[in-house]
């Protein structure tokens, strides 16, 4: 078998066979294929397109790729869920616990973050002490104790998606939907779930603008789970503005723990109350979206999920005392307001230059060697629809550092867009793929 | 500007902006920018295509990338000519004596073969003591004192395109008719002549398998070379079945000369003829077809072609007493007699197949490194359209090594169909595009 006869296949329209698609995963893994051939490959991909069975095939070898979790040792069906990523999206802080608590264990693998704030493992070390650089087995111990339990990913999971994906980055073979997909689920699958909840973004701050191509990608991926025999339900959510109201790493963790008490922002509440709900479902603990609802708000009004997440943070070497008194989470001391520029209605808060201003401010790496300020961040104090008055105050901006604090409140400024009429609402679920 | 912005751009189907194409072939030559880019580049440009500027862009900035031959002090307008190659094409072999002879200065700079048979540079190594490694001085005196000199690309011409073609060649991104076309001419024009006359082949054996395809590359070199101030004849011509009846290095030095001498065989004497013409009359030693032909009429029947060759020979090493008496050249003692398996028609010739068998007997390369035996090769007692008993003689094999031989004659043997009725006379020109 010849790597060229293999980009001559594709690139001629041809489905590469299975055979084919192993040869070309493993050679590069191994490094026997050169990246000049690979990335011409992944162009023929772009262009040609893969049909179900590459795709799947495709996902398998590269989950196959390197070392697999094995959650076997965990009573009950593990669910994972994955987020496509945007602009003050907590979500997994609030939703685990909840669902921990309703008895569905989460064994869950997690990185950090690149770009605008930092990721799930970022913002929980705003926990004095929390650590997330524990032995496999004292996860799975963690996870059979309390029903909880978060990895960094230290274990070499899917390292040809890495190879690959970071390839696909420089050479402009990131936007096919096959290659999206099998991108993301190759490493779900390494980390060993038996059932994926997937909530993709929509909208002008994700990575799927449009809701067509979050719908293919969350077709895409629900097709390939289930075809690699996991459970799957992927919820569509809107990202066509800042999710919930604070944006940065502690300020997350405070309004995730608002969340859990039921204090939490509207628009974030029902995303966390609909994965939750298909998350319990999958685990086989409510057999009914009102059942699981249910549990949903008994585990929060009763405070088991807020105590969950103490157990959690505790068991991880973090201070439980934080998760019941927010106070104690480190905010940065000094704060700026933004005020509105015009009088009308906020017809358009634009999630990037959010995102970049929380940046700017130190509370997301530019490159990965930077250190997050876990402590800096963004209020706002007025979403999308919202009618204001010039000089009204927007947003609250919690700052160290005044080095690019002018030019992060600019880029704050410059997110807001104005408009004559009220906007039309939009929808914060768009769609749940099953 | 970001190579990944590049390749993006022709991606979604627009043009590159010459400062694009600058960069990025610049870049590469250098080393500045990977394989692995401008190879996902290539396939963008597979299917995406470019334009007529894009293509002379890319041509232009290949041919700057390396030395330029400098034929300014030439007197008269130098005109090249090239092959897109074929089996049994001794074109160039006959044909520039013939064109030297009538006035027009030939100053070429050839290459060796890899694959069927040896390139032009091989062929004439036939003759004892030829050598075409001689300083551009002398190059460019001999030019000036016979009218015509060969050398061998030893300066460093469009390196570029060799970096850019051997990507190609490993990436599937060979076919693309701008692509091919930009390679071609690049090295064209940094070889420094003013009119360039190209023999675009046709068929089964030539690279460009239809009509359609060989006229489509034949107009896109046209439209270069005239973007590029020169002036250009393209013929295009059938490579159906080989070309003449001899294949193999001195064989075909033989022919060629039987051509010289008004016996050539009747398919190649047109061939050089019409490419003779053309070259004579953008030369400017001719204003009409009818004139030139006359001209070449001349020249063969007064023996100043034969002369030329014989001049030419000599002034670069060779021994001329060859020219006059080609017995004097080397032909392979043994011989094998192939005849036909059925009787019928010959419908057809595979040329891979003719050539394949004289790359066997020792007559090419099949790998840079290896050394060619110029004197064996294949002569073709009877060509398509013939009439054959079953038994009869088709051709000789001229060997001296017997390790490949059985495998040699299978392949020749292989090469013939046949059919019951006369197959439909095949023309040797199908176009001719100025």
């Amino acid at each position: 078998m010849r790597m060229v006869d293999i980009i001559a296949s594709k690139r001629n329209g041809n489905e590469l066979t299975d055979e084919e698609i192993s040869f070309f995963v493993n050679g590069y893994t191994k490094g026997e294929i050169p990246d000049y051939q690979v990335s011409a490959l992944m162009m023929a991909i772009y262009f040609r397109g893969m049909n179900e069975r590459e795709t799947l095939t495709l996902t398998n070898v590269m989950a196959d790729s390197g070392d697999k979790l094995d959650l076997s040792a965990i009573k009950g069906i593990k669910v994972d869920k994955h987020s496509t990523g945007g602009v003050g999206d907590k979500t997994s802080i609030a939703l685990t616990p909840i669902v921990a608590a309703c008895g569905v264990p989460i064994a869950k693998m997690s990185g950090r973050g690149l770009g605008h704030t930092g990721g799930t493992i970022d913002k929980l070390e705003s926990f004095n002490g929390f650590n997330v650089s524990i032995p496999t087995e004292t996860f799975i111990k963690n996870v059979n104790d309390i029903g909880i339990s978060l990895m960094g990913q230290t274990a070499d999971l899917a390292p040809a998606d890495k190879k690959l994906y970071a390839l696909r980055d420089v050479t402009a073979t990131v936007e096919n939907m096959s290659l999206i997909a099998s991108s993301i689920m190759s490493k779900k699958l390494a980390a060993g779930a038996d059932a994926i909840v997937l909530d993709v973004k929509t909208g002008s701050g994700a990575f799927m603008k449009t809701l067509e191509d979050s719908k293919a990608l969350a077709e895409e991926m629900v097709t390939i789970g289930k075809g690699a025999g996991r459970k799957m339900v992927a919820v569509i959510s809107d990202m066509d503005q800042p999710l919930g109201r604070k944006v940065g790493n502690a300020l997350e963790v405070i309004e995730a723990i608002d969340t859990l008490r039921g204090k939490g922002p509207e628009d974030f509440t029902l995303l966390v109350r609909t994965l939750a709900t298909y998350m319990i479902m999958l685990g086989g603990k409510a057999s009914s979206e009102d059942e699981a609802l249910r549990m949903i708000d008994d585990a929060i009004e009763s405070g088991k999920a807020l105590d969950k997440l103490a157990e959690f943070v505790k068991a991880q070497g973090g201070d439980p005392s934080q998760v019941y008194d927010t106070s104690l989470l480190k905010i940065a001391d000094k704060k700026k307001v933004i005020t509105a520029e015009k009088s009308g209605y906020i017809s358009r808060i634009v999630c990037d230059s959010v995102g970049v201003s929380c940046m700017m401010l130190g509370g997301g790496r530019a490159s990965k060697e930077d250190v997050i300020d876990l402590s800096v961040g963004i209020e706002l104090l007025k979403k999308v629809g919202s009618k204001v008055n010039a000089g009204d105050e927007l947003a609250y901006v919690y700052y160290n550092d005044e080095k690019n604090l002018d030019a992060a409140l600019e880029k704050l400024k410059g997110s807001y867009e104005y408009s004559e009429i009220a906007p039309e609402p939009q929808k914060l679920i768009k769609e749940v793929i099953k």
